[in-house]
């Protein structure tokens, strides 16, 4: 299944409107302190995919509306804030193709502007006025997920114990919780009953988790410029990621001796060396089908949305499927 | 007026049930990267004040049940939330009496221990049940205020053009908000008229105003033990205060030269010194008056409360006036 030329317009078009929401957000001028680098982490070069998912799963359900809009900013203000944060702890110099803010300013500018983005995503929830309650209570228990996913992927830094079912459980809270909650907000607005309701979260779930799985194998198989951030900084940073535990997994013995000879290396030649053992070795191929097969479980759980209206939730996941950044 | 016995066993009992809730609040164990410091924050010996109010404002209006209690731990949470995070962006090292988050673990685990509490105050604003939505918009609009406040506090530093008016309205965002806040919630609970609410929200504000000034006050006339925290840190981090605002505009020169002369002493000795000066040059008395003066006008904003229920807020005030920590 090749890219659908007019699926891309459309999904174009909603990352377009979502920039223009954000870069023209009525932010106050003061305090600076905190708007000038706000403004500054909205402006950068997002692939707003969150809020692409959330409208394409509202077109669905045949919603639009302030409700949709507000929660699609919502989204995508959520996941800015844990960036900015993340960023932080784990000292991250690039983002969205530009500096980080605590690298443009400093770490008590990032923290604060992240804390005022979280808010500001909530107040958009506040906002929402269908199923109100229930949305901003699956909104802050999504918002816990990633807290607490990101509290393993720093407590699994350099465990070489943790297992792949450790990591899937890990992606699943850090980022599968809110691509879930991208496809189960428009269930819940448009009152869709709790089953169909659960198989959009899984959808959402499922292709999170093979999102982030292809992520961790594009930040050494992609090209840093492409990605907007620096390549190869979760290995750097003795990360976990689907592909050394794969490789920990499948050739311990030579994953070891291979670690070993790369330790003095520059990131260049570490990125290269990697691409070659992991080709070599078959992770890559392992990998990629570990991705590939949660993206199938996700198009399993699309069968609960009526057919006539599947067809831009499918185009969706093929689209995650091939993206190259 | 003195303090009364009654009440302050009254607020004791309120103190010491929140310190118990929190202490057996259900978090779970795992992962400990994130649950261990969230537990050591919340076993913190805090004042509580925020919620003493909130339940004082909740007995006046002769409320209680969960919504009562979700807003109080709440409120709490939010307050903790900024505490853990200030205390990085002002490197502060001791807080309620122990050693800060990033001061026993790390920056990065005190930024995720901040957000994670913050995410526990909203869905326990989540949980409540009466006017829900106009709690959740209100809790958020003054999340936003404490944000401002804090980046007016941080952008101010150093700042020897600030005026006392820029202080005040820093100081109503960082301090006053969060307190009208709790003045406020109880008065939505209860569906009274906007003009009472606006009423105790302003009391909130004008108390919080004044508990912020006293703060400056104590953190050079107060001893650290009490305190819990440590002293001067403010002063020595070029902050913003009434005490040094004021002694800026009475006595210009005086100020100007004592400053010179402070540069190079230790800590102790700074304190002492600005004991004497803010002493002798009548600054402690008039940032007292000041203080008094906001107190006063929350007393005025009470009139609204019923007279057979106004008492407890009555004697809240006048513990927070006489209150040396």
């Amino acid at each position: 299944m090749t890219i659908d030329k007019n699926f891309l317009s459309i999904i174009k078009k909603i990352q377009k409107d979502i920039d223009e929401i954000l870069i023209t957000y009525p932010f106050p001028d003061k305090p600076k302190y905190l708007y000038d680098p706000l403004k500054y982490v909205l402006k950068g070069k997002g692939k707003r995919l969150r809020p692409i998912l959330l409208i394409l799963t509202g077109n669905a359900f045949e919603l639009e509306g302030s409700d949709i809009k507000n929660a699609a900013l919502a989204v995508e203000l959520l996941h800015n804030f844990t960036l900015v944060h993340d960023d932080i702890m784990d000292n991250d110099q690039v983002r969205h193709g530009q500096p980080t803010v605590q690298n443009k300013w400093d770490t008590s500018t990032s923290i604060l502007v992240g804390d005022a983005i979280f808010v500001e995503a909530q107040r958009l929830i506040g906002n929402i006025n269908t199923n109100s309650q229930n949305i901003y209570n699956r909104f802050n228990d999504v918002a816990l997920d990633v807290c607490v996913g990101q509290a393993y992927d720093k407590e699994y830094e350099g465990k070489e114990e943790i297992s792949l079912d450790e990591y899937l459980h890990m992606i699943e809270n850090k980022t599968g919780a809110l691509i879930g909650l991208c496809a189960e907000i428009p269930a819940l607005l448009s009152n869709q009953d709790s089953k169909v309701c659960e198989q959009l979260r899984d959808f959402g779930y499922n292709i999170g988790k093979s999102f982030q799985i292809q992520d961790d194998i594009l930040e050494i198989f992609s090209n840093a410029k492409s990605m907007g951030k620096s390549l190869g900084s979760d290995i750097l940073s003795k990360k976990q990621t689907a592909l050394t535990i794969t490789a920990r997994k499948m050739v311990p013995k030579e994953w070891s001796d291979f670690c070993y000879t790369i330790k003095d290396c520059p990131i260049e030649k570490t990125i290269e060396l990697l691409r070659s053992f992991f080709d070599q070795n078959d992770i890559y191929t392992e990998v990629k089908s570990l991705s590939d097969k949660y993206l199938q479980d996700g198009l399993d759980n699309l069968l609960v949305v009526p057919k006539s209206n599947r067809n831009e939730l499918k185009l969706f996941t093929n689209y995650l499927k091939n993206r190259e950044y």
